[in-house]
């Protein structure tokens, strides 16, 4: 893995990634030179105890570019700088200009709950140059790298020690409120171990303290045995329905050996893992023969520097979608009272998916 | 309040309730004599630590009803009955056809997860005969009898000793995914206690302890006392942005002294509950001068036969709009993370709300 750290005009971090040598004179650029001022702050929900993230800074802006600008693709007319400049390479991350979380983050208002400077870091990856492109087009060693990126992330926001939890996810789709189709995801880095994942380690270190031994490495030896909802499988990594899903085409990858974060993967199982993932994206998008909408989330262990053997890295697909014209929408019983109810049952979605032929060239399944 | 028990032609149970008298004459009906055989199950989510239900026992109907057929108006054509029979009466309320949860369920299938019949129930509340009708429209007296019917259906619910939560909740809009337009509501009645509530009063049992007076108590009055979110305030009754707002039009509505339940409200706070409900819902479709969707779910005291202290009756609104024409979504770090962000401040929504001017004709504000 190449990678080239700049710095933008309005003081944002920008690092290329790339699996050929980049240009070291590439200079980084931005749509406003405008030094970024975000200052978001965090609110304790007591009845909930959780905290909520508020970011009011959004500007307006003058900037009017033309119509087909993307700002996610590299620069071609220097006089509207994209978020990339012009060069050879494969995947970008830098800080997103209207953070929730922010290291810069100063003085939050009083209030009549706790409050505190929401410190973090939210980052938007570029995963290719492509606009066209989707996770599943792209070759194997791109997302073998992205993978790489996603580690080098996860090692350098979880260095900072206020920063607790690094969470990589794509928002993808109209349907989950994706405007921008160049094909990107996030990363949120918490200064607290959120809810959700603070859950599910919990579950797994209660398994762990009993068993000496991964609640999801034991769910997965479980679903290879029952081999019903298996979506793909080669010797290092799986992807699944699980059968427990909470949205109708719910589907997990992980490496089958557990692992903590993106750091402690081996080349094989990166590798491997590159092959599930685009054999799960194919799969979607081959499902009704158009682009297939999800949140895709990898939990990985906190960076709070205690060991976490119970960990193991993982991607939770949500697909918004129950049958090709329905959407699935969250509403009473999954919003208020936190009881999904599916429609349908995870063998059947399942069934779905593998039927879907996908080209053994784009993937060798061997 | 008056009230009327019926069995409908194919199983379900329906009661009708009114402000007046109902004529024991009025028969039930439905639109399928087919008895209703949904066996939803249950199944262990080991890493949420939480229950998914599964009903897939929806089957093609070959009713085939008219363009204007809207199967919660009272029936007027006898060719295809609706959900309610003709006749003078205010709200009904009666089992759902496709239930996520029922007391039939039964034989939960095999798994390599924990399941178990989901046992509960899901009944449907129309809260008016008129399908053009909002809570906002509905007189004083009719809420109230709505807040009566709430608890009686917790009363009778949570008598059954299979049921520990009942959780009455509104979607309302297209934009949450609701296509029948006529007023109604649901009612999920839990064989658990289920997450988020179970979250909540986890952090008003800790406060109560240490306190001895209520989480939601010490909020109201903190609120009251910060007097800057406030959209609804008499002796009794109080509704507020929360300074904690995950939604941007986020509204709480609860009574400002403590009840565990529907079933508790004295009349004075039930009357008092009835304006603030139709000054909230008012404001929001005065907002934007049109029909504003929500979510609405009332949290109350489990029926688990223990005493709740801690609880205090309460709904909470979640709008999907965080401007007139921009949805809110619910993407990576809500539902991966769990924490929500909010680019909206509490103060400044709740100016917004605080400005919309609604008749004093229609609530007496004194």
């Amino acid at each position: 893995m190449y990678s080239h750290k700049l710095l933008k005009p309005d003081g944002r971090h920008l690092k290329l990634y790339s699996r050929y040598p980049i240009d070291s004179k590439i200079a980084a650029v931005s749509p406003s030179n405008e030094p970024v001022q975000a200052n978001p702050h965090l609110r304790w929900h007591p009845l909930r105890g959780e905290w909520v993230a508020y970011a009011s800074h959004r500007q307006a802006r003058t900037f009017m570019p033309p119509p087909e600008y993307n700002p996610l693709a590299p620069t071609s007319n220097p006089t509207f700088p994209t978020e990339l400049p012009n060069g050879r390479y494969d995947v970008a991350v830098f800080d997103n200009r209207f953070p929730s979380l922010t290291l810069a983050a100063h003085n939050p208002p009083q209030s009549i709950v706790e409050t505190l400077p929401a410190h973090g870091a939210c980052e938007v990856v570029v995963f290719t140059q492509d606009p066209q492109a989707s996770l599943g087009s792209l070759e194997l060693d791109h997302l073998d790298l992205l993978l790489q990126v996603w580690g080098d992330r996860t090692r350098i926001l979880g260095e900072n020690s206020q920063i607790q939890y690094v969470l990589p996810f794509e928002n993808k789709g109209v349907e989950v409120g994706v405007t921008l189709h160049h094909p990107h995801g996030q990363i949120y880095a918490y200064p607290f171990i959120p809810p959700v994942p603070a859950q599910m380690l919990e579950m797994q270190g209660r398994f762990y303290a009993e068993h000496q031994r991964g609640l999801l490495q034991d769910l997965i030896q479980k679903e290879i045995a029952d081999n019903q909802r298996i979506i793909y499988q080669d010797e290092a990594a799986i992807a699944f329905v699980p059968v427990c899903a909470r949205y109708p085409y719910e589907v997990w990858i992980a490496p089958i050996q557990p692992v903590a974060t993106f750091c402690d993967l081996s080349a094989v199982q990166r590798s491997c893992l590159a092959k599930a993932l685009k054999t799960v994206t194919l799969k979607y998008d081959g499902l009704w023969q158009r682009p297939f909408p999800y949140l895709m989330a990898w939990f990985q262990a906190p960076t709070d520097g205690a060991a976490h053997p119970e960990a193991h890295l993982h991607a939770q697909f949500y697909p918004p979608y129950r049958t090709s014209d329905r959407l699935k929408y969250l509403a009473g019983t999954e919003l208020a009272a936190g009881m999904f109810a599916n429609d349908a049952l995870p063998e059947e979605k399942a069934k779905e998916l593998q039927a879907v032929v996908i080209s053994s060239e784009l993937v060798d399944m061997t």
